[in-house]
């Protein structure tokens, strides 16, 4: 089987170091190059004690001129990865992007492009498998469970609540649940804020304690039952089963892809 | 909007009771009698204390003849629940059938008959959704997820370990998953059992405690996360919300459908 | 070994039922008789088909002069139950009493009236020994751990928020807990009410669902790991064996005991 | 307030450099000296970059005599550590030992030792103050609930089931407990090992997950709830709030203290 030829972008940050060791470790993925700012023509091993030949570049075409790789993992901020995403599709390239905060404009533009080049191109804002599924999980689930909450727990250096992620299940939810007022109509808090954030009629709780990582429960409920979906990031390492996904399945689209659900089946 | 008019079949037996309370209950639906083997001729109302005055029938062909109903609700046994089957379609009427243990020779000959009728018959061992959404869940996570436990809880008065549920969530999670000998190759059992039933290299735990009723929690595991599906169910109650789908979808089919699971996209 | 014999006062009423159900099936009770506002001078079996000949008294004095009994469990309400625990004491028969409700002021005057006597009383808000233990061990983790959250969660028909047993479980925690405001310093609500209630800095979140039961989770943290302590309470027998345990406890007491938590080791 | 004075015994193993680090951060500890095999003479700074300049020792006598330290704390091997804390008592220095496998005859000669010198001296095999509490209140929940499951989970790469805390667990149990074979007198295993490992009638369950880290919960069961407790163990600084609290007894004790529960209240 031909080896996948991958070039990461962002290799020093805390994602981008993790997916250049994924892909060294994997079987059937090779790191062609990296991407960075700094060190260019020295290779990994000489710049970053990394076990590997594969040479840093600072110039993208020239990269993708030397290398010729299939795919692309970009994993900076969101100005840089726009423009790398676009001279990506423009050389051939296919990229995997791990940024948020593309505008929709910017999303418009990449779908034209993917079209034209009949290239696949993945961006998902969050790569760790079990959270998309249990997002997936509790759209389904919303279809016959009226009433839901949200338990999402985190470390308490955490400083927004409720979590991203609980917001993003909320919604997902929303799109397929009648809007309903949950709890009793009656229902009184005794001190403030006990029955959590009020989201559309569905509520949102927050815990934050030292010693939890990420954490987030959604729950439904209906007459002489419950159904829970539950899920637990441990480490950073939780992000990189997604991102392989990513890679094998990017090789087999014509077209861009947002969010890793939608390539969950 | 028409009302469904509905018979039940074993009006007297624990979930039969549920069931004639949930047709009574249910604004678009019409309780128009109900199959017993005794009181024929009496209403419910005065042969059982219900509030209704849906008459009691002996004789299924009588009650199809002057009730012309919708749909056939049979929570009797296996060999009555089939023959009742076969009269419904034959007489036009929609099963909804809760009876497990038909064979496949059973299921074949149904299956004809819906084709010839272009009739919907759904045939259901477990009709709560929660429980059947939990199934789904799994064999669809177990594609990302190849390491997996299934705990069980019950109360202690169960005979069988593990659970029915949790045997039919393996089957269907082993249908999709790469037989896998999980854990470490080298794992000792100082106290044998320690690491619960082994079902194709998955593992089964039955936990037993006075008090609990009837839960479930898969696990799935994999670097630095992990992905947990549970239902809790607390009483029969729980049964009715799949019952009630159940008559919805069948109104709409032409065909078989053997288990929740495919009527629930 | 001599039996326990024990009146019953409230006899009708939810807990009353399964406390008569309690004292006819433990061994070493004897069901002396009731204490009811009618039937006076019939018996169970008469009058409310339970399957005892024990007689049912509408005069507390009648009822213990002829009787004798060694302990009265009374499930009444706060003005009754204050009238029925004086009378025992003064007609030397220990009190069980359910009663939530009673003042400061009486409770002075129990306490007298125990030392005069010298007869144990038991006062238990709360008779679920796994909802007690649940507190005492929060209030013996709360030294070792700062940062604590409750969460709580209920059927969706309850009115209060928090309630009640989480709020005690706070304010034990309390009585204990340096005061200390949790989570980070800086941190947002980005949907008001995510953090739950504050009290005294810890949070406490009310989960409001159809289907659930009363359950509460009290979760300490602290570097590195978090401490979990849970109580599901499914029906109202799990109030039983705290009325038990209180009956047999009494009867080696000589003094009052406010609260369940104060005879459990 | 006076700083208490800590030589730190094996600071080069994963616990060690964690002690190193609490004695560093925490305001009243002060780190007298490092005892380890080699780089006698040099400093923390030199010789292993860390943010002290604590003396390294090779030799313990000089270390006390030079240092005059309170506190020993010794994470080492048993047969060092049992040296090691035998010369502490003997130069008036009270030892925190983190080392397992003393045998019963080391315990006996160590608490002599403490008499004589009315010195303190605590040993504890779990530092984790969250996993003592753990066991502290299962023992104490075991007197009111008769049935117990132990369910652990742990990491796949975990070689011994069921896990050490599990059947330390199990015998602090079992010391209360009457023994009790529990669930159906006539339950069957369809796949053994279903119900999990017998322990005197209890059973111990153990999950083995990738991704899962160590997490242990001890249900107790009874008419109509269930009592659980549980601990996360996300990493090892969990254990260094044990170490801490250790140490801050262990001033204040004059005999031997084995397991930390015992100086927990």
């Amino acid at each position: 089987m031909k080896k996948v030829k991958i070039v990461v972008a962002g290799p020093r940050g805390r994602m981008g170091k993790e997916a250049v060791e994924l892909v060294l470790e994997t079987e059937n993925f090779e790191l062609a190059g990296v991407l960075d700012r700094r060190n260019d023509g020295k290779s990994l091993r000489e710049a970053e004690g990394v076990d590997s030949d594969a040479l840093i570049y600072t110039d993208i075409y020239k990269c993708f001129k030397e290398q010729q790789p299939d795919v692309l993992i970009d994993l900076t901020t969101p100005e840089v990865g726009m423009e790398h995403t676009v001279i990506a599709l423009e050389s051939g390239v296919r990229p995997v992007v791990g940024t948020t905060g593309f505008s929709t404009g910017d999303l418009a533009k990449l779908e034209d492009l993917c079209k034209q080049t009949r290239l696949g191109c993945i961006i998902a804002p969050n790569f760790a498998v079990g959270a998309v599924l249990m997002m997936k999980f509790s759209k389904m689930a919303a279809r016959y469970f009226s009433d839901v909450e949200i338990i999402e727990l985190h470390h308490d250096q955490k400083l927004d609540a409720p979590s991203g992620t609980a917001v993003k299940t909320a919604e997902m939810i929303s799109s397929v649940r009648e809007r309903k007022k949950q709890g009793h109509n009656d229902e009184k808090e005794a001190i403030p804020g006990a029955r959590g954030a009020d989201f559309e009629g569905m509520h949102i709780h927050s815990v934050r304690l030292p010693g939890l990582i990420a954490h987030q429960q959604v729950m439904f409920g209906s007459d002489g039952q419950t159904l829970s979906i539950r899920h637990d990031s441990y480490n950073r390492a939780s992000f990189m089963s997604g991102v392989k996904l990513a890679v094998e399945t990017v090789m087999e689209k014509d077209s861009l892809v947002y969010g890793l659900e939608n390539i969950i089946e």
